[in-house]
């Protein structure tokens, strides 16, 4: 590496103790200043944003994420009063449980038990392994977050979590995410089979008046926390979504918020080069041609990040995953998004990284302390963090010598600020991105087709069942069942249908008369 | 979906309890026959492969994985023999563990300490999560599988971690893995921190006469495993690597074996409509034309499947992402595979699948039993259990309608079996699939690249300490000690090196002076 060329694309913010390194990424003299329009207009609509334009056109919402590391940017009194209100609402109920003002009926709450999905668990989970230490940790954390009834149990079931210890936080939205609702039923079920009270152990975390605060109000659930339509899901993880599970895990929320502030004041200046986010959208601009044509892979060496890159996956893919620019022209855009932690995917993926298809470029991220005391030598002189970092300056130029580009993110140490300050860079990163592109990185059109298709299924199983019952003692085949229930070519997702019905006895479905797996009939005994 | 199309491509290996449905992947007439050639010379190499022919050239290997499941096969007799006998030493072990014969200083083991990384981390890692189960499991286990202090401190400090009670698994087949050796180093130093015999707890799995092999012989330790030159670690779930862990967990290896074995026979089968790998490798080289053109998202249903995508991101990625073909033309082949799990995934990045850029292909799994007793409804007649297969389906159809291929492999249930045959599914697609695009899956020599620059950067990195610590009092810039080292153009390299020496106070560099951070001078106080 020429050591110009490393000096020219090696940006510190030493204020920060963070660094960006571009001098992987193959920039050539004059990317930036090409962008210049590109970029001064991204800046132009990140203000918008920040002052409350609706900035999420389709959904009609403002995007207010930021204001809630900075109450004073809101752009109403509102907005300010109810994000302070808030913040004072989770550290005084986290005070309550630590010091055992609320209780379970089990005695002092020890278990967190979050109940969520998507953005609602995402940052949890993402914190959670970035902060927590098992020891020190005020309270240990579980999470469902899905609707697999034995992925459920065998979480409930864990000898460690003691039902009436644990306080259950319900995140949703809109109070109706159906795999939230459900894991949210099978978790009171676990209470009233052991004759505890499911209210006395679980708060919402919901918008005011959805479906699920109205539950929480009318059952007495022990509290309730608001979520507001200006924050999205993977956005929310300064927002109720991620503070409250942080602070009763004993985190400083406070240093979190502070790291993501002050990431927030470096990511509004509108100069290129002081300028973190802009720097970062810009070297994804050029790696992926404005088109997705690169995933990014993100390699942090430091066990506390694995979860980066799933957190990542969500807000780059889900933001940046979109059919129609803003202008309604056809575009599919998007960036892929995947990686754990190095050194270990050195020892998977990396031989593809470097030999293979030549599609991604890679972002590493690199913590200076080692983060224990009295490190032993493994051999004259070298501790196991020097071959960390060993591993992860080699594998970068072993990359580089190949053509293939990287990005290089330095902090000082993992704790509250920096991961604050990195969730913050990666939020403005994705939205500026998302100008330079001239898309809405603030909606999610394409979840819903997915929902829809799935409740239509539900509703056929429904009458599979319902017709096989009412006929009981008659059998039918794939086929019939499809005339009988007026449907239009669903063989395919009748016979799916069935046999699941099959595999689970309890639905009291079963095959017939067995000659061939498209002939079969099947009939209901009850 | 049409319901011809459906059953023409629907494939059901009612045997195995497993179905392939390529309905979703937009096959045409003619394709498999189109591909007939290709396919017979893969089926013939397999054969050579499977007979102990050397298949991997490079490293003039033999392949062995599929003997492990049917020693009988292997291509002489003291091979059958080895194979056989450590299987004979697993089980003895594991009662002798079980049992108490074999203890901890501080009694009955009931921990495993897992110190392995890639193939030594991977399949063991997959495993325990698809088939433990905390409440009932004989044993619990933990991973170090990176070279990172901070997170080998962080599990050796779990409080559910008695060191006294764990027993220790050192998996590296050569012996001198770095991490792995940094990782037991750190391991052998806490057990004497807190007066234990590290020997009295450890076990070795390893190459017979490798360094760590001499050691384990050396000091003593409870065991010794082989490790065979002819399994590679990707492919090692069914050897030492991943029986002992499993079998020490109490899950059925027997089952396991058997499960793979079921399906090597059916995948040895030279029809491609009756061999579920063919089929797979098959409906691959549709997808990615043959040149990774798509990548690869596998999405169980099923929380205990969550690790899969993980454990064939290195199957997958290291075997096919390679610069030459067999020919030695430089063709950059490979297949990107990411996922987590659904429906969770569906609130991740699914968006970006549906609407966003269209390189990607997805694998469903779809396990049948919802694997619990008497489940609940979450609305009339309804269980979580339905929601489940019913988000599959309806995600499979959403991205079906915008041209989003799948493939669905459908399982009754995750348990040894089933997860041996799955495991021995991929092999041979990957096996198959090598020989549809002529390369050697076998080898990684993309690895070897990264291990020298780290190993290069390790050198400088201790000439720097050696440097100031020599000229005690002096400093000097990065440029000086560019030159005082005699390094061309490793400036940068020196540059990120001292600033982690700076961070990690104990090795007693320090800046000196202080003006630019190019210009600042460095020194060493002892």
């Amino acid at each position: 590496m020429d050591w110009n060329h490393f000096k020219k694309y090696y940006f510190e913010f030493s204020d920060l103790h963070f660094s960006i390194d571009l001098s992987h990424m193959g920039l050539t003299k004059g990317f930036f200043e090409e962008k210049m329009d590109l970029i001064n207009n991204a800046f132009r609509e990140m203000k918008k944003l920040e002052s409350g334009a609706i900035s999420n056109p389709d959904e009609k919402r403002m995007v207010g994420h930021y204001w809630l590391r900075n109450p004073s940017l809101a752009p109403n009194q509102e907005i300010t009063t109810q994000i302070n209100q808030t913040l004072n609402q989770i550290l005084d109920f986290t005070e309550k449980i630590h010091t055992g003002k609320i209780k379970g009926s089990q005695g002092k709450f020890k278990n967190i038990l979050i109940i969520g999905i998507g953005g609602s668990a995402l940052g949890p989970q993402f914190v959670k392994e970035a902060l927590g230490d098992k020891k020190n940790d005020k309270m240990s954390v579980f999470f469902l977050d899905n609707t697999d009834p034995n992925g459920i149990q065998e979480t409930l079931t864990n000898p460690e979590m003691t039902l009436g210890q644990t306080l259950c936080l319900v995140i949703s939205k809109s109070g109706g995410t159906p795999e939230t609702r459900n894991a949210m039923l099978e978790t009171q079920h676990a209470y009233e089979k052991i004759g505890l009270v499911f209210s006395d152990h679980v708060v919402a975390i919901t918008a005011e008046g959805s479906k699920m605060d109205q539950l929480a109000v009318c059952e007495g659930w022990l509290s309730r926390f608001p979520m507001w339509d200006w924050v999205g899901g993977r956005t929310s993880e300064m927002a109720t979504v991620g503070l409250l599970p942080a602070s009763l895990q004993g985190f400083d929320i406070l240093a979190l918020l502070k790291g993501a502030r002050e990431m927030d004041e470096k990511t509004r200046i509108d100069t290129v080069e002081q300028n973190p986010a802009a720097l970062l959208a810009l070297s994804w601009l050029k790696a992926t041609k404005g088109i997705g044509e690169k995933a990014m892979v993100i390699l942090p060496y430091k066990d506390r990040l694995q979860l980066l890159s799933k957190y990542l996956q969500q807000l780059v893919m889900e933001s940046l995953g979109k059919e129609n620019d803003l202008n309604g022209n056809c575009v599919e855009q998007g960036i892929v998004v995947y990686g754990n932690k190095g050194s270990t995917d050195q020892h998977a993926y990396v031989q593809q990284l470097r030999d293979g298809t030549h599609n991604f470029f890679a972002t590493f991220i690199e913590v200076l302390e080692d983060g224990i005391q009295n490190p032993i030598e493994v051999e004259g002189g070298i501790t196991s963090g020097d071959y960390l970092q060993g591993f992860l300056l080699g594998t970068r130029r072993a990359l580089y010598e190949k053509g293939r580009k990287s990005i290089t993110l330095t902090i000082q140490k993992v704790d509250a600020k920096s991961v604050g300050a990195l969730i913050a860079l990666y939020e403005r990163s994705v939205g500026i991105y998302a100008s330079l592109v001239n898309i809405n990185a603030y909606h999610q059109p394409g979840v819903e087709a997915g929902k829809k298709a799935a409740s239509d299924i539900l509703r056929i199983k429904k009458d599979i069942t319902s017709c096989l019952e009412d006929h009981s003692g008659k059998s039918f085949t794939v086929e019939e069942l499809n005339n009988i229930l007026g449907l239009k070519d669903r063989q395919e997702t009748i016979f799916k249908l069935l046999q699941n019905l099959v595999a689970n006895p309890n639905k009291g479905i079963f095959v017939k008369s067995s000659t061939n797996k498209y002939k079969n009939t099947y009939s209901f005994k009850g």
